[in-house]
């Protein structure tokens, strides 16, 4: 904010669970910036691209600028984030090894969409800021680790806004952009199918492989996680009622979450033990379950302990084996057989409330969270989307 | 200035030629984008690079906004145009080859670091600016023939003063994004040889190769025109005393230039006939040489009639052999050894003053014209360089 804000132009959107109002092209880099921030965003798992960032950032703050309804918004955000996946299909996984973070270089072409639908652009317009978009990709691998990896899906979603608001004025851009001659595709990926683009266009939706992380940790951890809030749920499991927590566990468990004695909430994130242990004594493993304050919490670390993990080749990636010795001598076990969040067992729209009011209790009031969530399950009957931007606005 | 104006922020800076102001970062696109709409350019021979629009345009609007002394400005200015020329070199010609257009993506790095100079960023800091310059490389060749050619220098100048504006604040960007595993190198060419970046730094200037075009069409065509102004000058020929003119030409002439008969300026653009004439005619082919009514001019399509090209594989590219017939039976020759603007004969400062008046000539005052130019040759002792970018507005 002190680098954007002495630039911004008119207050005409809000930022989410911030104070501040930005023009629109600004609030759409900052609110995609904030998506990403936690690595803990929706995830279209045959390219690894986070299509909502980039697309539905351009679309909110649109929304507060010139009004849209909520039918108009769902079938832009559909729009978009279709568009983005499909251009992902086209070049997945060689434009991914080239080095591109893919939600910034297939995002900006999903806001653009997106945008351009909201503007109505004919389709001459809507050419040209497609072709736009594919002059202003966004975003390297080299940068994770550091601010710029959540930067690329903001840029993504100002970039695309900016093409679509050129291309509406009549600024031009090859037609071809995308899949001719010194092109997007040729530049940015050795390898492109573009029939993954334009098959089947309006009757399979990649969007319908749209995935949520419940946790706030490495994947492979969820579902020992799962497991763990499962049997602490069916048997109102006490911390001091348990002796030992023993896991069988897909072979990269250990190799990605072995940390024993994690002391930073970052290192929480890496250590099964914390993850289990935090999820067996609070139910949850979201944003707040990795603080430093919640991997020194003396109840966590107590069981964290009593965890232990044996790695088998037979438990798949989604998998897990659990048994809860209690110290009356009884033993409880749940197999799981897919973990919440994937594919195969999405999260249910309770789980998904309970992810959203971890990440924004401490940022805005219990009944603003409310009022948030009961716009977005309602947005289809919304008359202006605006709400929902202003209604995740700070006070 | 429709599609961006509504999202400018403080009336920070000027725009060339115009009477609208806007923040910083947007005075930067536009001013970038105009340095590059007529194709008339500086040129760094060995890349096709144009040097200054993405950097120049970026430090004129920032010297608007926060006070920068001439020397600054400079040594800001040669820096910018030091790291993209040498970007440049370390890429071409792979890069280039893949599809970008390389004013733009090396641009961005440029503008970084001249922004980051008069940040006065430290190490750290100018490394994050470079970094997350990396993530936003702007331009394919594919846009050649659109609007959205011109826009890759003016969104490089901004993109490069917004990633010095947030590592300025402390963002964050990888510090190996260029060279490192999945950075811009592996990304963007398939070829890097850093060396050309590093050695000699501050021992030889790329910038010193840096060239301007005389003359607003095909550099192939420039030795013929320097030839014809040279002849007329000497000689004070008057159209009427010409009955021919025969040129002797590099063969890729006829190719490129060998429309007999153009309608639209446009097209005298591509006709060595129309360049000769018109040059003869009036002693100068800036802008203004190739409009719509100077092809029509009866005066310049008698002559036009009158001028007849052979090619000569014998005559190099930056050459040409003129004879021009009188109607009183005189033959008045020339052979041009190097064409003016080419690194071997480089423009006068007068010629300079020539294009630059001829460019702004219906757009500025003449003595507010005379003033900017004025400026820009005393910019070493300005105390506000903000100067040349208030001069340079309409009034």
């Amino acid at each position: 904010m002190a680098a954007l804000k002495p630039f911004s132009g008119p207050a005409q959107a809000s930022l989410l669970g911030r104070k501040e109002r930005l023009d629109a092209p600004h609030a759409a880099l900052v609110n995609g910036i904030s998506s990403h921030v936690l690595d803990y965003d929706d995830t279209h798992l045959r390219t690894i691209i986070h299509p909502a960032g980039p697309v539905a950032s351009a679309l909110l703050a649109w929304a507060e600028h010139s009004p849209v309804s909520g039918p108009e918004f769902m079938n832009a955000l559909v729009l978009g984030c279709e568009v983005e996946c499909r251009m992902g299909n086209a070049v997945f996984p060689e434009h991914y090894a080239m080095g591109w973070h893919i939600t910034g270089s297939t995002g900006v072409f999903g806001a653009a969409a997106a945008m351009g639908r909201l503007l109505r652009l004919d389709e001459q317009r809507m050419a040209w800021a497609l072709g736009l978009a594919a002059s202003q990709p966004v975003g390297l691998k080299v940068q994770f680790g550091s601010d710029t990896k959540s930067f690329h899906p903001g840029r993504a979603a100002q970039n695309g806004m900016v093409s679509a608001l050129l291309a509406q004025q009549g600024f031009t851009a090859s037609e071809v952009a995308i899949e001719g001659f010194d092109g997007w595709g040729q530049a940015l990926s050795t390898r492109h199918d573009w029939s993954q683009v334009t098959d089947g266009l309006g009757q399979h939706y990649e969007l319908a492989l749209n995935t949520y992380k419940p946790f706030a940790c490495g994947i492979v951890s969820h579902p020992a996680i799962d497991a763990a809030i499962q049997l602490r749920n069916a048997h109102g499991l006490q911390p001091d009622a348990i002796q030992a927590i023993d896991l069988r566990v897909h072979p990269l468990v250990l190799n990605l979450m072995g940390k024993t004695d994690p002391h930073a909430g970052l290192e929480g994130k890496f250590s099964i033990y914390h993850a289990v242990a935090v999820a067996v004594v609070t139910g949850r493993a979201g944003e707040q379950a990795f603080t430093d304050r919640a991997v020194a919490d003396p109840a966590v670390v107590a069981v964290r302990r009593r965890v232990t993990a044996t790695t088998d080749p037979a438990v798949k990636a989604d998998q897990v084996d659990t048994t809860i010795v209690l110290t009356d001598g009884r033993k409880l076990h749940r197999f799981i057989e897919h973990a919440v969040g994937s594919q195969d067992r999405p999260m249910t729209d309770a789980q998904l409330e309970d992810k959203f009011t971890g990440l924004s209790e401490e940022i805005l009031p219990r009944d603003q969270t409310r009022r948030l969530m009961d716009l977005c399950w309602e947005v289809w009957d919304l008359q202006d989307v605006g709400e929902i931007g202003r209604a995740g606005a700070a006070a």
